[in-house]
């Protein structure tokens, strides 16, 4: 009934802190944190690990640098907890202060690029992976970027990279169904010796449906966030992918849990908004970059939705 | 690019219905007919043809019954609106006041049924058809009911019933894409000469790619509503289908103003739900009538999505 080899990634803290700044707080986090170790997720990527010289500490909150400190404070009291994740953009990380995997509280390093990035992100993961990190690469944009460039991003990534797991994104919630099929057929073309993985965003109410087509082809990486939270339309909803995956590891309640007692009200308190908004659908529907939409809902006219299709559509 | 013998029903209004007795003005209920007229759908569904006899006209709004009189006046002064359909229950309409189709506002009729009663579905519908009237059968529950029951329904359905369509419903919103598929191909094997259709409901967000699959299995009559409006979880949103089929005879743009100035306006008004609510998230995921979750969302618990896996997880 279930695959052994599926392993769940939940990005909530970090696709999610996208939209308030990172700006949980700690007991937030640490919540999200225990309620994953009890529904048995097996990795929670926790935010970023961005250099504080290149962004302030006062505009971003903690969860856009993932001091160790901190990532260590979180798991503490938590027996059995998710392997940690933290994303690392190509020249935002300090170098310097990441330490080997073994004196460190996060088990796993990805780094997202478009297929044009593809040098110097294999470059900042083969480092990763000498520390002793597992590691992904999140091929940015394959609904946009996929001519030539993405076959040879794949061959350099097979070849070239010490990472456990390649990436399909669909940055700008474009695909449905028969595009993961073909997508996921072409990277297997290429990755061999890696995992594939899948992260999708929900702004035609495709994200589960994609992630169950990129399970049928045997796709073992999935991303998802507590009731979808992501930037713009969000994700996969965790809920929804662990009651459809029946191993029986997983237990969807403590998600239900968290999704009463923390998400809704952080969605009602922060005044957040993601999931299906119009805009939203839009850009995923012209194949389009989700932040003219975030732009668009944070002015006056957020509710023309006719006014927002003219401006995507250039009609 | 698209494909011509496809045909998309509107159901907000009848499906809407079930969550607020059909209370819609005539006004809404005629610029949502506008809306469709403009955007180019196919079928506008209006609403039951109930027996007044049966049901209370102080309970429930005149939708519930769509007298002749009232689908006359909301077609008025609409040039080339969508076809009007009614659905008509088993036992329940009066057909001794049913028009010819000559005589009347509307142009089909749909007969939804479980397949345990099928004989008397296709004496209403042979009933309608004989006087001059598009019908289709729609088998509810095919999730549930699809032992041999199904099998024999459908087979009946193609020899004995003089419909143009039979409808694969899902009416817990229990099926994802492989579900679609074997489902489209099983009813195919009996359905030999006439159409098949697709009505999904969205309780764990597959209603659209379901009826994706449906599109590509080759079902032609696809089911769906402004904003996703009807009960429970709701239904495939009509402006992600008609952004999808790339028919150019389709223009999403009226619907995209409806959501904005109708649907969301109602919505608030009438503090209706709709959409993705976990108790129906969950209902759809064990199977389960949509039923239990309306009613757990009007108690004082309405939140404890825990309590309700429980309950309706058995365990």
């Amino acid at each position: 009934m279930f695959r052994e080899s599926i392993k769940v990634l939940d990005c909530s803290i970090r696709d999610g802190g996208l939209i308030n700044n990172h700006k949980f707080s700690f007991e937030f986090v640490q919540r999200v944190y225990k309620a994953l170790a009890a529904a048995g997720v097996d990795y929670m990527e926790a935010g970023y690990k961005n250099s504080a010289q290149l962004f302030s500490r006062e505009e971003y909150g903690p969860w856009k640098f993932c001091d160790d400190d901190l990532l260590w404070k979180m798991k503490e009291s938590v027996e059995n907890g998710p392997k940690v994740s933290v994303m690392a953009d190509i020249g935002r990380a300090d170098m310097s202060k990441i330490k080997p995997r073994k004196e460190s509280p996060y088990d796993m390093v990805r780094v997202a690029c478009y297929a044009r990035d593809i040098d110097k992100c294999i470059a900042m993961v083969n480092e990763f992976h000498d520390l002793g990190y597992e590691t992904t690469i999140n091929i940015m944009a394959a609904s946009r970027d996929n001519g030539p460039e993405l076959d040879e991003a794949l061959d350099q990534a097979e070849k070239e990279a010490n990472t456990e797991v390649v990436y399909i994104v669909d940055s700008f919630g474009y695909f449905y169904q028969e595009n993961i099929d073909k997508l996921a057929k072409r990277y297997k073309k290429w990755i061999k010796t890696k995992k594939l993985g899948f992260h999708g965003h929900n702004n035609q109410q495709l994200a589960f449906s994609n992630t169950i087509q990129a399970i049928i082809n045997n796709v073992d990486y999935l991303d998802c966030s507590i009731y979808g939270m992501g930037r713009g339309a969000g994700n996969c909803p965790t809920e929804l992918l662990l009651s459809f995956l029946k191993n029986p590891k997983f237990d969807v309640r403590p998600v239900l849990d968290s999704i009463a007692n923390d998400f809704m009200p952080l969605q009602k308190e922060q005044k957040l908004e993601w999931g299906y908004i119009i805009p939203q659908m839009i850009t995923g529907f012209f194949n389009s970059h989700p932040e003219s939409a975030i732009k668009f809902r944070k002015g006056e006219d957020r509710d023309n939705y006719r006014a927002f299709w003219m401006q995507v559509s250039g009609q």
